[in-house]
């Protein structure tokens, strides 16, 4: 048994299918690249036969992604293996991850097959994955409420079939810690050839468990765990990257593994996937929360800090904190700009991309007297929208609200091709902005979630805004960042509006 | 041992000690209710010896509160715990929970005292506690780096002096599950009397692992868990309270016990705890997290969703998703509105208080159409702030921003008893007005943390804005909510000024 704990991130796979964290093709590539600078060692990229956008997403990942290996998820049948299959292809390192249901529950319920016939569509997929990839996951889909009998038959027989790994998901987040940990040691004792293949286990904190049953697992002999930044994933989400891998390697002692992650690149990989779903960190979030390495003391000051293992059992430049400083100013060259983006992991496509970015840098550190990299990030998230899916975009706005008054706003808007002018009143000048462009938009949308957070600290600092709007049961975020917080909001509001514009069926399983 | 597990709330005491989470005594109060009505077994209302202000709000909390038991923590010395005694002397039913270190690094490092020299000044503190209450709990801090033998011998020693609870702290968050739960199984067998006292946990949550390690003390005889609403608390916070008590209840499988807590009274609590502190809960954060029991599904929705049991272990409304609804309009009268605010817990006290409240909620009917509960909430904490602690007020304001143009704020302010106009600009609206306040009040601070909320969905909503100011170490949150933003954040940034300027030293321990 290897002492190397597999980390497998799927962030943007299980993370997105958070409401309102779907991501763009170039999100996920942001993502991607800070993955891998962070040494993710497999990276599900998404699940490719969910739509053509995820498709293209998944196949972009495989296409700049060299360090970590690239994965796409597929139900056990033909059509989706086949489709992920083509999404890896360009991939140096590539996995195909199929999963099918083996819970009473859920073989009578949702798939109506018998437990044979989910057994043989299992040894059928890993046959298809096999044209296309050595590297094939196998899922077990509700694990935790499956018969251990079944368990061990199907794992016989996928491994025999060709899995390399096989993952137990807790699917609903129902198991404890001793329990998932006696899972997976039965599971490794019984199925023949069980030292052929890795075991992997991928949880959901629907109690607050995920890190911890994670964490069992491996002192049972798991030596994979699927987990997400900042935990996010469906419902209350799944096990926490960070706090898995801080765990492991703060008490080695314990578990007896270690990961390959730097990780000096974990706060960075927090800031830019909460920016990028608008999903925020609270302070109080272990490793990545605003607070977690802070002390408000007292009692604490009494010379107890020249002590720091006192109380501390890891530092905050280990994991990140800090390394993120003031970057660029008002007086900083093109150059200069250029190579902190790259740094950034950010994609400069063009020349014209590149002179069009530093424009908008240069706007920005007029009103703004320190450029941060938070700043950056946000920026390069403006740009990040393609010109062809920005149907509505902002041109000029006029803002004003007074004591007895009713809040009043002025836009001029790009609406495709033309230039229109919009102004309604509203309950303060943020409503007045979305009920503005609404009389243009007729979206019929609700806005479910309005939330801002400033970017860096001061009071010139950015507003970041976003926006979360659903119609007809699709859910969309919208970004937008100024120093305006008017500005801001008008510009998220109309990036949701962009992103509802262009958005399509897709299909998101559930492990 | 007992089949019921004791909820301890620490929210106002180690919750409260997060850096920006101070809560005045009107706060306090607030959330005292909230907890007596969730049905918590024993409420920690603060730490009496950290200044006049918390000994007048634990004092509070124990003439108010009938049904929990309310604690003061107090060092191990007999000031600390004569003023706890004095603190909880109200309460129908009060507790003294003393504290010392019993680590090595600890004893040696800040105590500066041998090991004997601490046991004896521990069991002299129970002494010191018996003069007020037979209700006396025992930490032992830093336990979670302790010796086993010695803490053997002081628990022994405790229980001979009269200590009804032993608590056994994981300070620095260093624990995990199963070497916790050995721990916590040695101790209650090799220490006399074990059976004759209550055990508890107090768990941090630096490694991710708070609810777990205290899950597994429960299987390993612990009967009382120390935990905050949201896990709030020092860092990366304590166990999280409403994952352990749903943990609890959806697995009695396992663990064989259960609480008192009303579980449809979680989601208020921890939205009235998020509104007071200004902390966000993130979306993914379990059991309330506002994704926490929604599903994006796809592949889920394929007549899955008729058979709930498959995806779901918990239902939304058991926690108290979905209560909060539509209350009041601009047409509801004095009455409706009286008996809602003391439903939601509000303390009103003189009609001249709901006079103001009234006129107040009259002025946001006008504004907004739909007027829901946390709108209320956020007017009441407005309310809350007595008027001689309102040293700068918001009276008019007139905000100008336009595309080509520098953002601009006139305010009009009562400083004390004086009228004052200030006006600026800056690099936004929200800039513009803070720069005003600060051409009047030149208070030295700097900006920490800005960050909005809608208060509930539409746009018409109210817009909750958080300021959180630091001056030489101190730092306070101010919230102001208003349907325009830019009053929000004025009212926001006065409200932490106000703090600041009644704001006194305060010591905060670390167990």
């Amino acid at each position: 048994m290897s002492d190397q704990l597999i980390i497998f991130d799927t962030t943007m796979r299980d993370g997105e299918q958070s409401p309102g964290a779907s991501m763009t093709r170039d999100e996920k590539l942001r993502i991607a690249r800070q993955l891998e600078r962070m040494r993710v060692d497999v990276i599900e990229a998404g699940f490719a036969a969910a739509s053509n956008g995820d498709f293209e997403a998944v196949r972009a990942v495989a296409e700049v992604i060299k360090e970590s290996t690239v994965c796409s998820l597929a139900r056990a049948n033909e059509s989706d293996i086949r489709r992920s299959g083509e999404a890896i292809a360009p991939a140096a390192r590539g996995r195909i991850h199929t999963f099918i249901a083996t819970s009473p529950i859920h073989m009578e319920k949702k798939l109506r097959m018998s437990a044979d016939q989910v057994l043989e569509q299992a040894v059928k997929a890993i046959g298809w994955a096999r044209e296309y990839t050595d590297d094939i996951e196998f899922s077990a889909e509700d694990a935790g409420r499956s018969e251990i009998d079944y368990l061990c038959r199907i794992f016989e027989a996928v491994i025999n079939a060709g899995a390399t790994t096989i993952n137990v998901p807790d699917t609903v987040g129902y198991n404890v810690p001793e329990q998932f940990a006696a899972t997976i040691r039965t599971l490794i004792e019984r199925v023949p050839n069980s030292d052929k293949v890795v075991w992997s286990v991928h949880c959901h904190n629907d109690l607050g468990l995920a890190v911890a049953n994670s964490l069992a697992a491996v002192r049972a002999g798991a030596r994979q765990i699927e987990c997400t930044v900042n935990g996010l994933g469906e419902r209350a989400g799944n096990a926490s990257l960070e706090e898995v891998v801080m765990a492991v390697r703060t008490r080695r002692d314990i578990y007896q593994c270690d990961t390959h992650i730097d990780t000096t690149q974990i706060v960075p990989a927090s800031k830019l996937v909460s920016g990028i779903t608008g999903f925020p960190v609270q302070p109080n979030k272990a490793i990545v929360g605003a607070n977690a390495f802070s002390h408000e003391s007292g009692i604490h000051q009494d010379g107890v800090l020249k002590h720091r293992e006192t109380y501390e059992i890891m530092r905050a430049e280990d994991v990140g904190w800090g390394a993120n400083k003031l970057v660029l100013g008002k007086h900083s060259g093109r150059n200069a700009f250029r190579s902190r983006l790259i740094e950034l992991g950010a994609a400069i496509e063009s020349e014209a991309h590149l002179n069009h970015a530093f424009a908008r840098f240069k706007e920005l550190a007029d009103k703004k007297h320190e450029i941060f990299d938070e700043d950056l990030q946000a920026l390069i998230s403006d740009e990040a929208v393609t010109p062809e899916l920005e149907h509505y975009r902002l041109v000029a706005s006029c803002f004003h609200s007074e004591t007895g008054e009713t809040p009043a706003a002025r836009l001029t808007l790009n609406v495709g091709e033309a230039e229109v002018q919009a102004e309604a009143n509203g309950s303060g000048p943020v409503d007045a902005a979305f009920k503005a462009i609404e009389t243009v938009a007729k979206s019929g949308t609700e806005l479910l979630l309005y939330s801002v957070n400033a970017i860096t600290t001061g009071t010139d600092a950015q507003g970041e805004v976003t926006v979360r709007l659903s119609r007809d049961g699709k859910v969309v975020n919208g970004q937008g960042a100024d120093t305006d917080i008017i500005v801001a909001s008008a510009k998220a509001y109309l990036n949701a509006l962009n992103k509802l514009h262009g958005k399509f069926e897709k299909l998101n399983p559930q492990i």
